[in-house]
């Protein structure tokens, strides 16, 4: 005998791909669920559909929000349809936030505050920061008074804040008692909040003394007082605290939950490391598309029509510097018609500045995110990659000036190649640490566009730097 | 009273700072630290040093390990000169790896074994999977017989498996014992390993029948009997799995720990949420770096000397590639010096191809990463990509035509640069969507490099597009 996983993450993940499979391959698989096949004939694909029902039926809701989320939105659709309000909340609360429009969509508010209702309150305040306001209101209406303050309070933390992702729910002790008297409560409240790994040791007016891990609990024998073995040194955070701080915080001190306390000491809530979890994918996932000039929010499944609306902005600022770019080399004209082998190299000086560019704002991006960067190391990380930048630039410009000499007959058309690249390759290394330092320091996201930017620079600059430098020494 | 914390995060995090002011703005402290001042005399900044010595002693393992990381080659050797050997082991297992050839270097053998003999067998483990073969030997002779074979099995899993990360000390218990039993088991035991919310229930032959939560164990009356409530559809892994598919899972079933099980069902280790979330904020941002062609080791605090060493192999692909867009550009030399404005023009067909292919690819590759491309959905994702950037094309192309045709007043040449545009938007986002499905296919990472790839692409392609039009329209 051994242990027989009714359902392996295995086979939930074939249920998964299985779903995906059906839905895609058939085209009138989807259109049937939605009803909008002209009648239904011998060619409806009943036993598809009664297949994903089925699968639908096993699924746990973690596993249907990540085929939703592998779906476009007709596919996307037909899947919702299938599945019932009872799982619909669920979903929802495990779904990324670039789904829940096509999701939503198409739901009456009232089918909609069927399937919050529901919920835990932690799980309904965490979606009510995402409704419609005229939703919300109406969700708060069915709430009671106390549910809604939280409800207003959560609201006014700022997104990305501790404040915003708390759970409420919080189990807590006195210290004048037992670990008998302490199991015994727990015993009678009957079940914990999910990720529970300790209660929080409280005064009566709730402010907190200590935290008690269940595994202390279990240790210690039953007559010992909780004020004698709680920990009263513990981790806290702030409701302002900003959340990849703490999911730093999380991963430094290996903590799976921690108090959330006010200005005055009170306890208000826990962080639990699920919620940090989400953190730290959204927060390097986020730095990945935004350096990129993707919005976060994008979706990958999203019709045409989304996603150019997601990326025009960025595409017209990127015409833009193109633009800018070509108008430098305008400047120029005179020199390239006397000089034609110009227009061929001027490319190599631009890429070459804007590869390394690319590779020191990514690191610098990724240091400022891990808090590596200080103002005492500052200095130290300009120069540094100063000096790769010049000793790269000396070598491979030198490489390149040699080649460029060679292929033209002309030596002094390849010591302008050599000093163009270093030169471009300086501003590149310069620059990569300035923007996204300079980013920060005026309160912006260091990551948003930082590619697009330095690009622009390094193409601008090294088109700018290579055919001055020819106007001046070869013409 | 209140909590009143010993020592804050956010004390933590001001000591943490101290240090590295302290040790970056005055040259001379680290130098002093290291003793190579010529001679002791009133300009030895003593007064700083004994400052950082006394912060040293007070900050946990986890925040010098952090404050390494931030550091200088010559300044983190003399931190590490500070810091006891009881501590040092404890910070080499929160270090990352960029920086244990820092640390490591310069120590004797023997003084490494001292810090590593009184670690954990776990971290013990981990730490000898990036030891030097011979010093690895070394260590495995002071290990007791059965550690040893534990350490040879650990080495055999391949990097980025479960078994690499996995934990060895696991706590298990019989299924027909009662909770009391149990409770009993672990008083005795007088401890549990970090981030342990469950106990398994196994077989004396160490298979695995279920898992017990602690809050079970707190929950349920003493008497109750292990195998009426332990979990007996747990979420196992094998120790083949890759750890960023477990990562997934940890956070698709909001998991603490999870048991690792071999083929035959037995228990052979346990994953646990604080090595997962070192492998989510790995993934990403290897992700970042590998897409822009930095070396996933890379320390953002290397001396020159290194970083050059990172990045010289990149920077060599990104000139043959810049090379060979130069070269297409040669092809047409005649063509440019024919009409000049090309020249001007042309960077803007291959800047907005390296826009548009670079977005695509970012979300390609975490599209990849998330599990969410699957054989069904890969049409639909290149059709989607296809029609973006065939209305992109068409609209800014459009603009950019017009302009063009302003600026030039040459009403073929803004056809050329429409047409031009539409047809590199199409390569790019054909390109985008290709390589990684590709390199993912033949096993490679999609994340490496594609940035770099796709901008040689869209360079290239863009000039011999725009040039060859130009070419046959113009000329």
């Amino acid at each position: 005998m051994s242990v027989t996983p009714k359902y392996s993450t295995k086979q939930r993940a074939q249920d998964r791909a299985r779903i995906l499979q059906i839905l895609l391959t058939n085209k009138a698989v989807a259109t049937g669920i939605l009803g909008r096949l002209p009648q239904p004939d011998a060619h409806t694909p009943e036993q598809d559909i009664s297949e994903i029902a089925t699968l639908v039926a096993r699924l746990p809701a973690a596993d249907l929000a990540d085929v939703l989320e592998a779906l476009p939105t007709e596919e996307r659709h037909a899947l919702w349809r299938l599945i019932k309000d009872d799982q619909r909340g669920k979903i929802l609360i495990e779904a990324s936030e670039t789904v829940w429009d096509d999701l939503i969509e198409g739901m009456s508010d009232k089918a909609l505050l069927n399937i919050i209702r529901p919920l835990d309150i932690d799980d309904q305040i965490y979606l009510a920061q995402y409704l419609p306001r005229d939703l919300m209101g109406r969700l708060l209406a069915t709430m009671p008074q106390e549910q809604r303050a939280r409800v207003r309070q959560v609201l006014r933390y700022e997104k990305h804040s501790v404040g915003a992702i708390m759970d409420f729910e919080v189990i807590t002790v006195r210290a004048d008692v037992t670990l008998a008297v302490v199991q015994r409560f727990l015993r009678l409240r009957g079940k914990v909040p999910q990720n529970t790994d300790k209660v929080f040791v409280t005064t009566r007016d709730k402010t907190l003394l200590g935290e008690l891990g269940l595994t202390t609990i279990l240790l210690h024998a039953p007559q010992t007082l909780v004020m004698s073995v709680m920990d009263d040194n513990p981790t806290c955070f702030a409701p302002e605290d900003n959340d990849e701080v703490a999911a730093r915080t999380f991963e430094r001190d290996d903590l799976v939950s921690a108090a959330v306390i006010d200005s005055s000491g009170k306890l208000i809530g826990r962080l639990t490391i699920d919620e940090i979890v989400d953190v730290v994918y959204e927060e390097t996932d986020n730095d990945l598309r935004r350096m990129g000039g993707l919005s976060a929010e994008e979706d990958v499944f999203a019709p045409v029509s989304k996603a150019v609306k997601a990326r025009w902005a960025w595409l017209a600022i990127n015409l833009c510097t193109a633009f800018i770019a070509s108008r430098v080399i305008g400047l120029f004209e005179h020199t390239i018609s006397q000089l034609v082998a110009l227009a061929s190299l001027m490319p190599i000086v631009a890429g070459i500045g804007g590869n390394t560019g690319n590779q020191t704002i990514t690191m610098i991006v990724r240091a400022l995110a891990l808090q590596h960067i200080q103002p005492g190391n500052f200095s130290f990380l300009v120069l540094r990659e100063l000096g790769v930048a010049l000793f790269n630039g000396i070598i491979w410009g030198g490489v390149m000036g040699c080649v460029t000499w060679l292929l033209y007959d002309d030596l002094a058309l390849g010591g302008v190649m050599t000093l163009a690249m270093v030169l471009n390759l300086l501003v590149a290394s310069l620059m990569g640490v300035l923007i996204p330092m300079i980013m920060m320091r005026l309160g912006k996201d260091p990551a948003v566009g930082s590619s697009v930017l330095i690009t622009a620079i390094t193409d601008t600059g090294g088109f700018f730097i290579f055919l001055g430098l020819a106007t001046i020494f070869l013409l």
